[in-house]
């Protein structure tokens, strides 16, 4: 029977790199992937990663092509009212920025990492449950290449998502669920053209929130507001780029650069948290347990400090039988989530138009964006939050 | 017929503070208030002076009691989950801070100095209408000792609050209103007994919001979020001082002084904003045209910018015939005004507890709760807007 320290369920950005850090801590892993590798190596998600999030990559030596190919980004511009403002964040938020590089590639990098490093990423092994959670002995059953097996584990953790077996594996009454979701989606592309700015663009505009960013000097990832009804059916090129237009236009002198689009996707807003991370010796982690809106770029970073903080917890317990990290594990896991809740989702009302609010909404928000552009304080607050806490 | 350069309807301390503006600039002016002296000097309303407030006071010899009297505060406790968490004004907001003197108290001040300085104001005088508002001879019609009278003016100005005739004399159309309610009202009660802290205490607390105020040395001023169905009656003072000790407990060393209530009421909580604040030559100042929830305590500060920018206004227009101040009057002030309703809403909604909020809201207001009480960034957001923008 396959046996393993910890078992992994999800090969994304947060189970990757889970493994990545135990096995440098001389921790051997499984991970179990239901997806192929292909598919994982190309699924497009976010693209923002904080200072701590570049910090941990950096510190477990998985950062050099990221360190040749990101693009360090030391400020957002907001847009309303036909005008640009920008917010420093060097200068607000204590010397820290952030780094553009798209998740995509930074599961591509270490998955390279952990195969030069011999680490098991099985891939198309869909796992079905995890079992015996309460004990000293959990196991997860998986389906592989046609037949069942069961992987005997010291710990699980499940990064397998929203939608995945982990948090589904707690029994009914383990977790309290709380959650939002909004009158919006986010309508995303790729294109096959340079960036029309240098750094992200983010735009209200009473026809909704648009947002311009990059995944390289040569490919723009732009997204839109749309309803939540709509498939990409409903949004063929040309209108994308006029709606783009519409949205981003400033008085002055800035043109959006349009070129092939390469990918279109619908997403819907959510915000979902379940408490507490940990049940018994399975571990939730990024968004198995806690989904943000992508308006404060915080879900994957937010996966990163999950693991990061197993990773240590685990890494103490194996090596001194201190128990302390892992039973504080969900409580300081979560301080962090809810500060990225709260941020997340009043980004996300402040740049959206959402179709049900009222005259005093609307004028509220624009009291709002003009007191961020001008107040060195809200302006060093919201930066502070989008390059995100380095302590917790 | 009688007849004045600026007809000011309402003296609460924005028609009593603009009558003294303007005698200081030469222009004549006359109040009409509805109430008797007596009336209009024992009504308690706030008691929290920005610094741009008390400069306008000092700056027109209005603040010679407030300087002996009044209490100036560098900052204010939040308290929330049994903990106190001191905000610091100076440090965070530029060196400013606030003053504790009663508004009762100011009227008292400006009332006497109008006397002094020879100032007409008519007590038991009703405003009826304002007739001729978009020609160059507006006027007031008023009741007085049991006679109609009509005082022709040069300008009106309507100071007379959210119920006065001042905002109803503008045509049908002329102005566009926003507001909000909110599920919950203020029990406010004066008792005679020595404060229980030095500076304000703003407390969340599940069972809703409560806040430490005084009035001076020896007079505290608390209030309680009710349900905005009560009545003074379902809150004799043992059960007000019980719900006031059970909100503003923390661990450690804390006690509230009981002493005798010597006055009750209960305020509802309202958002409200009409533009523009002009029509014609009738100008809205303070209550009449914006309304804000008490918690961010600028109701009356508001009114002070209001009548500081218009005597400045009116001044250039009868110096130098400049209408130029006059014209962007309203809109100076609005901006004003949406940033404290903007702060006001969002003191109000973090402190209280909603009857309608899911677990979501309630966890997203701990998070922010927290985050406030340790971000410097998050501290001088909610400074600078607590102690005034002191520039527009």
């Amino acid at each position: 029977m396959p046996r393993t320290t910890v078992g992994i369920i999800g090969a994304g950005p947060a189970g990757l790199l889970l493994s990545h850090l135990l096995h440098r801590q001389g921790i051997d892993s499984t991970v179990l992937e239901r997806r192929s590798r292909d598919h994982v190596e190309h699924r497009q998600r976010a693209g923002i990663l904080e200072q701590g999030t570049v910090d941990v990559l950096r510190a477990s030596g998985a950062a050099a092509r990221m360190d040749r190919q990101g693009l360090e980004h030391h400020g957002i511009e907001l847009r309303f009212d036909r005008r640009s403002h920008r917010i420093d964040f060097p200068s607000r938020a204590g010397g820290r920025s952030v780094m553009v590089y798209a998740q995509t590639e930074v599961v591509k990098d270490l998955i390279a990492l952990r195969r030069q490093d011999g680490g098991t990423v099985l891939f198309e092994a869909e796992a079905l449950s995890v079992d015996g959670a309460r004990t000293e002995h959990p196991s997860i059953r998986y389906r592989h290449q046609g037949a069942e097996h069961t992987l005997d584990c010291a710990y699980v953790v499940a990064c397998d998502g929203f939608h995945g077996i982990g948090r589904r594996s707690v029994p009914e009454g383990g977790l309290t669920v709380v959650e939002r979701d909004y009158p919006f989606s986010w309508l995303g592309i790729l294109a096959d053209v340079p960036p029309s700015c240098e750094e992200l663009i983010y735009a209200h505009h009473e026809r909704g929130f648009a947002l311009h960013s990059m995944r390289s000097p040569r490919v723009s990832r732009l997204y839109l507001q749309v309803d939540p009804e709509d498939t990409t059916g409903d949004w063929p090129d040309e209108r994308i780029w006029g709606e783009l237009e519409t949205r981003l236009a400033i008085d002055g002198d800035w043109t959006l650069r349009r070129g092939p689009i390469t990918e279109k996707s619908i997403t819907p807003m959510r915000s979902f948290v379940s408490e507490p991370m940990r049940h018994g010796r399975l571990f939730l982690a990024g968004d198995a347990a806690h989904i943000v809106p992508p308006t404060g770029a915080k879900g994957l970073n937010l996966a990163v400090a999950d693991v990061t903080l197993l990773a240590q917890a685990l890494t103490r317990h194996q090596a001194h039988g201190d128990e302390s990290g892992l039973d504080a594990y969900s409580e300081t896991a979560l301080r962090r989530v809810w500060r990225a809740e709260h941020f997340s989702y009043t980004m996300t009302t402040l740049l959206h138009a959402d179709p049900a609010e009222t005259a005093f909404d609307r004028a509220l928000r624009l009291s709002q964006l003009r007191y961020l552009a001008s107040s060195a304080a809200a302006s060093a607050s919201l930066a502070e939050n989008y390059v995100g806490f380095t302590e917790d």
